[in-house]
């Protein structure tokens, strides 16, 4: 029995060791990043049972994915390596005044190998939640094809399925990211979606209007983040605006809407109520921006407890 | 008036800061290097003047590149950079037994843009020698037609076409590789090939049955490169066997085929004879495999004069 | 069900980034390390089922260690986190020629928490193979009756007990050492021994000596490792002599001997002859020291099917 | 003669390259740390004699210790290095919010081989000011008696015993650090207490209660530092209540303490008021907070006579 | 043609790896500095023609310095390696708190080996603009008749000649300084001057006084930069104030000149106005800062035209 | 009392991070170096009292040899630290078939402040032998007179004067070199010179003959250093030959001289006789070569004791 599973595709994270324009840096590290990948590391680190259905290139990177993958605790029965695609690669640029840049090399992702018929309907079974976003069929067409019937077949089988539009423009159009996206529509129960993304699949920005436009969707569980002004939930008609959790600090803000999905999951399986589940969510947010890395800074649980006030701090 | 013109695909050259599987290999440098880039960076070393046709992503990588070639006072005017194609990419990995593995990211080189008609005729009328390689057409289809279109022009103004087949099977298959190399057969002067590379393109390891198969070809000056035992070059029927000088220490094999058309070139362009033609490319070969990178111990004119006894050791 | 079963200290294996005397030493890189935690992670490269039994802190190295016990693969359920004893740890010092040292930071190893009732007797029955090395009874005196137990659980259980006596004079004397080695002998099936650790433990480096001594405790398998002169086994009286295989290089001689093990234990569960149990040992050893890392010189399966010739070599 | 003796137990300070949970920290540099050493390094860095009574392991730490603390130009005629006791070891752990953590290697310090009759009474004899922590006591039981013999000689020849409780909860219990520290009361002359320490010690945090109680216990000198709203001090009746001076940038508060007892001494032997004394002990505790390093930031004489005025800025 | 040649001393920055005093600071990282090549560089980067007249040591660094500033496709024709002068050199010291010391090995810079009469008027009739500073004449007591050469041939040649006094007390004192840029103001057209240096030249940080003075010199285009409180133009008798441009973060204040330099030069060249001269000036100004390294943060052409609003924001 | 007293010009080594021409070197690490420093070091480590006259600038880097120094227990109050002469410096340049370069900054040397008068008799009193090279005299033409002082007082008084010819062709000529060196031959008691270098100063490579002259200028205690063909020494007629001890590794044969002379000396001052001398001399050099840096390698007493087989290994 696992509490979550997610789909997509993992990228080595080759991180500068010093800031500035990357044609003036000289060494870089291997870390690990992939927005789902994100959150089932996050799931993990709560202590929630987490799997991940991934390809990863049958080179070094994708050994070394793996490695890290498995080390985090997570279920990687449903990944596998292929031959002749090499594992997916991104470089982080980043500046001293907060900006930051991405290149990718991610064009021939592992996980075009997929095919719909693929996923396994027994470990769907599995499942409590099915967690997708935005950015696994962004990287492949033939993704799409393997997401809809991942849907599908969790909507069949009575899971939650939860969905982070995660739109990076860099990845496609916005013309076709709403029409992938919004063709899931039918098979989400739970939509956690930045302003500006809502703004791009329903066509506004303004909270009681965005909730209207996906309850004619037929999606009646809705979050909307909007950054330092907070969050909006709609969970079946109770509305609730929780203010943003201010981080001590902001070194690295990739990861923080993962982050904020793995609260918001974890909220779900506890059965916790809109406002705790909307706390939780910001303040995982608010956690990850502090520490650099697209995940190393997704909380553990007794860390997390003592955020909550649960447990007292721990002397390190 | 420029010395050689060569064409080629650059790629940023990512080499681990440590030995072993680069799965446990935590962080990297980032290097230039590509064949034909290779040749010209000698070439320009050497004093010669040195013009290099091709293009790379417009993104931090394409321009360092850039920088780099024109910081060795290569020519760069026929190099642009051109957006939604990222700069190619590389990973060393090196074992401390001297096995090594290169994981490539160029399936979609920005020389992919070029188009043969874009081939600019007065730019390779300035070149005495126009000099490729095999690498350039293995790394994308549409290059191959530019390639021919260049060798054409080049025969076409008399100049004369040197031609390393460089055959990268990590790139191509071997029948591609031969029939695409062949197909430029017609507009090559001079061959500079492998033992293997001859066996692949004319079907035998043997010194003067290669000979005599180039010559079917039209091609009356070739040399082989066979390793440990030397090289052996035909110049328009002058047979001469030359012994290998041993490296004084081996520590990077990348680069000593480069090398050696770089000592064979400079000294064509001397208008020296086949001895100490090959005595000269031999040497640049062995120097090459000495220093770490792909281009890095490609050696300089002084060196050279101290190697051939022309000019006093310089103290360091 | 398991193959391998192992019991041990972990240790963080901080890594010297330069040679010589520590003292002038002025970075370190976190590496993992631990004689029995090492025939684990090599027994998982070949694609055994390998279980380890173990103690960390439950601080920051000790959830550093289980990630990367667990990104190998291995069982982990065993594995605790305990409070209050930090994770075992010991500094590298490498010398250019050869020589190394070692500094020890485990006095107070979480392993020493460990009671013999806490094996847990159902994950015995799991495994076929019970690996035993003299350094876990070194590290903490409780530790010794620990071992005990495992043994006579195993034993009892009709398990195969291998044994490599690993004895380290920097953590007990040859006293202690013998007599604690000695009591374990009636539960061991296998004996893989360095030359001197024979002699300590039975007083003679002659093969036929030791294998009568060994014969005496009730042993009738055993395999002497003498360096460069290869090992000699005897499997219930055939004895073969296999000679080294020369490594191609030689840069950390750590963990030469668990890979011997990993590729006996190997050779055992494929059901494989003495003569090529040997050979594939010896093979393991002599690649691991061509590699930098306690275990990261350790082979994957594809590697040892080349290695054999089963497989051709990968392009890498 | 000399100016400061102090006794204590230096560690070898681990100290990430970056920052984050050290589990995801992959390199280490090695620096110097130990609160007493601390303080006996700012008051060589100002000019003063200062000398150390220790012991540390005989190993390649001990020794690197070693020249560092001679480097500064601390006596240390009275440190030894000592077989079977590996010099302590520390790991500090950095947040970018400021928070830090610390990982101790240290419960077999070299000085639990010291014994009460070996402190040498000419040495304590040389000394003006003989100052003492809480860290040095707490690091072993039998420390408590070499501090206690210390001590009763420094008193009993008529030498200023400055006092600084230095508590630290991860090395010993609240009980025991009361039970132990008041028992060495009636040898001390000043005490430089934290707000939090001085209750632990004498149960309140109010600056006139906690002055009465020390009187009581026969202490007549002692200030109260109380982190951004200063320190108030009582010297003989003199009550003075200095501001904090901020520092210009917070980087690494460890030492920030040592910094403050470091100037505080030094104006005592320089025989200046309570003003002048809490001003500049606050001027370098400011100092040293805004340099990394336990003791890297200790300013020199020329320094602190700038920010006193005395100087004129030097131009670096 | 070029748009802008200059003349200056380069030098290799030795920067260091970690903030704090240089003798803590382990490790260095080799970069190019200079403020008269900086000024060059920025001109290239917003695609100017520039070139720059040096000597540098015929070393290591003088040949990876001319790499550097022909990468940056700066024209190098009037460069030569000299024999044994060692290539400038300093190293850099950085503190958390915004300061920054410097430490020179200048004293036998190469271009101390230029004469006056080599300077080639050929290469100064192709200027537009001759942009000379104070950092060159300071160098060496030989550099003064050469700069006075170039402004005189300048001058005579119609130029515009910009100057930037740039005065470095480390390199020579007040009066030498006043002395030997007066005795250059007859041959100069615009002054860019610090608040500072203009007291230091003519007495006064009144900028209607500056201006006076000036004129008196025969200078009727001056510019005065007042840090925070901007820049104060006067343009043949219109003046404007114009405020400083914030910068989002500053981390290394060196080359911050060099870039207002580079922002007012580009403007004459554009024929902008003054208002929109000193907007891009401080503009550069601001940038600059905020990235470290003394060229590093110079802006390129499309980060301008962005920062002007005349192109959308490039996504990285 | 000391037992050798060495006056010289210390560097800081920049030592670089990996191999091959400085060009293409990134970053370096900051060590120490120097001579006549290396001697004193040497002799520190054996447990001689050693003492070192020198000028170190008032800079970063004149401190940070000071602490090196004082760290290695050596005698430094006649070492002074002067304003306006920058701590001399060189960059190490090391290839990987062994060949090496050094590029100095030391033309300012802080020792050419000193003048002969300030030589302190009282401490040359203390000194049991004085050593010399002749790099001292290359740094600076000051230095002559200096030097010359030195000696004549340290004959005057009868000590012991050893002299290291140490002839650095990039610092001077040889013509200069032999006259100067000559000059001070009336003062020498004792003569390490290389083959080269006997040569240089009288003309011939032929033991016998180099004894003659060296004899004629009054020395009859000369050892010549053959490199790989061992020494040759001479005391007061008795001649030996002592074959070369071969190193282990070499990896830097920088300070191979120095680790010679330490031998030596260390020899004379045991009263041992030139067999046993010469011995010492030879095994400090051959360990020396084996670890990189000037004087990292230079051995400690037990390490000693250990080859000379006065002790058993210590197991690290």
């Amino acid at each position: 029995m696992l509490d979550v599973i997610t789909i997509g595709d993992a990228l080595v994270a080759m991180t500068p060791t010093s800031s500035g324009r990357l044609r003036f840096v000289h060494s870089f590290e291997k870390k690990v990043g992939g927005a789902e990948l994100n959150v089932a590391i996050g799931c993990a680190r709560l202590g929630l049972k987490a799997g991940w259905i991934s390809r990863l290139g049958n080179d070094e990177f994708g050994h070394y994915i793996l490695q890290c993958v498995r080390g985090e605790g997570i279920d990687t029965t449903h990944v596998q390596l292929v031959d002749g695609y090499p594992t997916s690669l991104y470089f982080k640029e980043i500046f001293d005044d907060g900006r930051a840049g991405s290149y990718y090399y991610r064009s021939n992702s592992p996980t075009s190998t997929m095919r719909p018929e693929q996923i396994d309907e027994a470990y769907v079974e599995q499942a409590k939640i099915v967690h997708i976003s935005g950015v696994f069929p962004a990287v492949a067409k033939t993704n799409r094809e393997v997401l809809l019937r991942l849907v599908q077949l969790a909507k069949q089988k009575g899971k939650l399925v939860t969905f982070d539009p995660n739109i990076r423009l860099k990845l496609w159009s916005a013309e076709e990211a709403r029409e992938t996206l919004l063709a899931l529509m039918p098979y989400i129960d739970v939509v956690l979606a930045g302003e500006e993304e809502a703004d791009l699949l329903v066509g506004t920005t303004e909270p009681a209007e965005i909730f209207a436009r996906f309850a004619q969707l037929g999606i009646r569980h809705v979050v909307i983040k909007r950054g330092e002004r907070g969050a909006v939930g709609n969970r079946d008609g109770e509305v609730l605006d929780h203010p943003a959790i201010p981080a001590s600090v902001v070194v690295d803000s990739v990861g923080a809407g993962d982050g904020f999905a793995v609260g918001y999951l974890y909220s779900l399986l506890q059965g916790w109520d809109l406002q705790k589940s909307l706390h939780l969510a910001n303040l995982i947010g608010s956690i990850v921006v502090g520490v650099r890395g697209d995940n190393e800074g997704l909380p553990y649980l007794d860390e997390i407890e003592v955020y909550l006030g649960q447990k007292q701090r721990i002397e390190r």
